[in-house]
């Protein structure tokens, strides 16, 4: 490789892409770092734009910005705002970019290419699905749209689909004073998790004011309502939450290879089917830790341990020590997501009976109640710990957490369980910390495997 | 063994006794089991104390009993209250036992014996240290005690000493309107954590109210002050908070060989060192779970787990099925410990950057900045994570957290990983839980991992 020809090219200026770009800006000094960005932020918590609707955020949408373009320029990062990348050519190493404000073309070559081209809300396609009204939650740009429509005094907020960024928004737009509506096809929102752990989310929401439709599908939208089986709703704003597909066109379209959920396949380098291709966060493909299955989950902390991976592998075709050492591998993922709705707090973690079960394991699932505080103190609260086990071997495969403030953190617990490959008779015996106002003396985490101990 | 002589004798009837005599009861139905207390409280929680004395638990000391004596009478449990054992006699096989009511003496004979006699706060052997207004925390009786004096108006409180107990003492009064004074000898409070962190705990003590008198030495007491050696300070009520000593005499007199801190020896199946006798809980010793040394920690959670072992390995030997199966095992402890004082959390679990040089290891220590929440929640609060590492091998040796809201029980995550001998790099990678109400997107206990990896 020619001295003079080591650039990075970094497609989306979100976590994967900007986490890579500064790994390699500090194990590769020497190295050109350009990034292609569509919008105009860099480094930003989607996660929090529920929060910042909700008029949590001081600041707002601005304070969302882990890191601004200015400062990645200060860094050394060449930063192009604006532009899309539209084709790759990945025999001749160049990317298409279309500089959006000056509506010209041209060719970018690379020696590394990071495609982190992210997620978006998924559209399901239905009459006037394009309709102005009708916003997904997943860029800052959706972020600022979102707010401009609510302070023109939407009132009557629709949102199609109860996963957990609708039911975040369903809750900021309550905040705000406007009525929320959830629209899920399911028997319950949350289908993350089991049915009757979603029923008792349902209801907190809808002890909030918040109107829950279930087993309700979407058939269309006009301009001020959507159309669905149960009768059409009143609808200022309309917000997809029905979840995210991963952005993988542009890689598709220039050969490399794609994965399950159509995500690009990566290996656990973070490599493409193409040398000197990598890709990482919402638009990639992981592998999970209990079934070692490829798996598609959105979560920014994967973009950012990811992109990190695939930094420091780049960094080393690029940097002057090129070849030194082995590259770096991402470790199995197991899906942990915490989320809290209504002062309800949730956790989950790997596998449950049904996804087990589809995974061809013998699973095994127990439900334990117990407090988040001992039960004398007056902030105890409720709280149901569900685990899931192999059938046999003991082996924990995952849990659900549900209830009161404090719960929800202790799945973490169980991840870390996960990634040792504990059984649940370890997780018993774990010396998890006790005092009154954290659990009761035997932690729930650990009465749920004692009494999955018992089933295995 | 003759069928007809199956008793096992428990003396003690807190968690560690009546755990066992619970698993003894459930596994051995036909057995005897027969448990003697000198006071007059079964299976309470210790810990609550300073909740109850502050005016939290709803109901009072009664509230902290998990059964009571009836309701282990029921389940066929010979609870005998007020019944103090005196003697044993390892060879005949009998306890001597003081009926205090009746004031008569009767022998006793076992099968098999739990010596659950638990932990005693250290009285220091100091002029005045038998005056009544000095009173330790560590049965329901001294609770009883505490709160009477507390009734009759006592305003000046004098904690001897700056251990957890201590200091929740401390506060518990706070909260009751009366003044609170800690006399500790050390620089700072909470000599289980470094320095700089018990200076903030000492500091938040202060703004609550309380008088924090570090490097100060109690020389004696008079009915109404406490003597040290940075003058006199009025009381009406003095507390013991220096710790707990395990209460061994009755073992050690029997000859049952006594372990560190004169706590007794017991192997991993919690046998004492006479065949048939049986011990765990605050009397007993632990293997600490990084140095594999010998530990005596008095915590409630090892009373519950191990009384639990020590239960099932008695049960096998006085069930009709007995000698089928092994042995069950406990686990090594990591002194994992949560509190909660003045709105500050804590968290610690196996060594710290002293522990470890104590214990012969080549330690390296990181400290870590975060939040409780994203920065940008209106509801984020400062926390530190400082984590001790192996040097070369990277292994995780424990972990020290101090911080706001959501904080202490993080620590979980350590003591996991504790046990399962992960390396900090191991740590870094975790699928931790993420979503803004609860951190970054970095967890900070993995940022501090990640930190101690550069150190390594």
């Amino acid at each position: 490789m020619s001295r003079a020809a080591r650039r990075l090219v970094v497609i989306g200026a979100d976590a994967a892409g900007m986490t890579a770009a500064g790994r390699v800006r500090g194990a590769a000094p020497d190295a050109e770092v350009v990034v292609l960005e569509m919008g105009r932020f860099t480094s930003y918590s989607a996660c929090g734009i529920p929060y910042a609707v909700g008029g949590l955020v001081a600041g707002g949408v601005e304070r969302l910005v882990a890191r601004s373009p200015e400062e990645h320029r200060q860094r050394g990062v060449d930063v192009r705002l604006h532009h899309e990348a539209t084709a790759i050519d990945t025999a001749a190493g160049t990317v298409e970019v279309l500089d959006q404000h000056a509506g010209q073309t041209y060719q970018l070559g690379y020696d590394q290419l990071m495609v982190a081209t992210g997620g978006a809300p998924i559209r399901p396609s239905l009459p006037g699905i394009d309709l102005p009204f009708i916003q997904g939650v997943q860029t800052l740009g959706d972020a600022e749209r979102l707010l401009a429509l609510a302070d023109q005094g939407c009132r009557r907020v629709v949102i199609v689909g109860g996963g957990y960024i609708g039911l975040e928004m369903a809750e900021a737009f309550i905040e705000r004073g406007c009525s929320a509506t959830i629209v899920d096809r399911g028997a319950q929102p949350l289908g993350l998790l089991d049915e009757d752990f979603g029923a008792r989310i349902a209801a907190a929401l809808r002890q909030r004011g918040i109107d829950v439709r279930t087993e309700t599908t979407v058939e269309g939208f006009a301009p001020d309502r959507v159309l669905t089986d149960g009768g059409a709703l009143a609808a200022d704003l309309v917000v997809l939450g029905i979840g995210v597909r991963p952005r993988s066109e542009l890689a598709r379209a220039a050969g490399i290879e794609l994965g399950v959920h159509d995500a690009i396949r990566v290996d656990d380098r973070q490599a493409t089917s193409v040398d000197g291709v990598w890709s990482a966060g919402d638009c990639a493909t992981a592998v999970h830790v209990v079934t070692g299955a490829q798996v598609h989950i959105a979560l920014g902390t994967y973009a950012n341990k990811h992109g990190r991976v695939a930094g420091l592998n780049i960094a080393r075709r690029l940097a002057d020590a090129a070849g030194a050492g082995d590259d770096v591998r991402s470790v199995p993922v197991a899906g942990t997501a915490v989320t809290k709705l209504c002062q309800l707090e949730i956790g989950l973690t790997g596998l449950r009976q049904a996804t087990a079960i589809d995974a061809g394991l013998d699973a095994v699932t127990v439900t334990i109640e117990a407090t988040t505080q001992a039960g004398y103190m007056p902030g105890a609260r409720p709280m149901t710990v569900r685990m899931t086990a192999e059938r046999g071997t003991g082996r924990l495969l995952g849990a659900q957490i549900l209830g009161g403030p404090g719960a929800a953190k202790r799945i973490d617990v169980v991840a870390t369980a996960l990634a040792a490959g504990m059984t649940v008779a370890d997780v018993a015996e774990l010396d998890l910390g006790y005092a009154p106002p954290f659990s009761g003396v035997w932690d729930p985490v650990a009465v749920a495997a004692r009494e999955a101990t018992k089933e295995v």
